[in-house]
């Protein structure tokens, strides 16, 4: 069977941020308490200044449980649009570890700029910002577009370090 | 810390068939090949006769990899409506068991109801109709109405058996 994987070029980078910048939610994998099968659970989401999802959850949610038990988890980014078959639009499956992070000033206004309603929980006390470290990416472009990105493919900073095998770089 | 799951009810079953009959895609986890870590990835759905999802996927997929190596997985249905917060909006995650199902008449006109543009592909050789068989499903309500829900509150077969034990079902 032939491989449908294509090789990763910078449409297929630029359109992995676009996903990820434009995703005020997605939908998380982690192992599910006490079977450790794939569960699959809605979370919102925000970028953070280098280019990785952070969410904010509360302690009383499966998916904080599950992540406190194994950070091993997935991110599905990108909504399909409202016609046409939905396996036609683009979306990014990202592999990630999960990190819980200190609350700060600087995380507290970057989750308010993306999700103004969450004012209303975001300082409750069993709530906590997770940032998603990328590791790697399966990004589907559309149906027979596939390509899988690594984490440089995928986040800013990294992208514009100039490569030293090129010779235009220097 | 308290325990935030409510007691099943009739309202909880409605809601949580009504996100499974309305769902046209979802979000799908498994064990990433390579890896075990979750993955999570979109697939298009249908509801069988008996109430349980039905997808079309091709053994070109990650995820059709990943069932045929261990079939535990999970569906996430219910998309977010327009406004508002998205964590506001109800979804189902369903814990399920994929079974590859030959490929049947009755199957391929269920899909082509519920998904006319597949007749671009249904019939192409590398796509299989895969059912999810219920085990087990977490039904959130929007905020602070989490419930758990078994296979017996989930398929409309099974709720409309007289239970033994009520002397009105007799």
């Amino acid at each position: 069977m032939k491989d449908p994987i294509r090789p990763t070029d910078d449409d297929a980078r630029v359109l992995a941020r676009q996903l990820l910048d434009g995703a005020g939610h997605g939908a998380l994998g982690t192992f599910e308490p006490g079977t450790g099968a794939p569960m699959v659970t809605r979370v919102a989401v925000a970028m953070d200044a280098g280019g990785a999802p952070v969410m904010l959850i509360s302690d009383l949610s499966l998916h904080a449980r599950a992540l406190r038990e194994d950070p091993r988890c997935s991110l599905l980014a990108g909504e399909p649009g409202p016609k046409g078959d939905a396996l036609t639009w683009p979306r990014l499956t990202l592999q990630a570890k999960a990190e819980f992070v200190p609350r700060s000033n600087a995380l507290r206004q970057l989750w308010l700029e993306r999700h103004p309603k969450a004012a209303l929980y975001v300082d409750f006390a069993d709530f906590n910002f997770v940032r998603l470290a990328p590791l790697h990416a399966h990004l589907n472009g559309g149906f027979g577009k596939a390509y899988r990105l690594e984490a440089a493919d995928l986040l800013p900073g990294m992208q514009k370090r100039p490569d030293p095998k090129d010779p235009a770089a220097g």
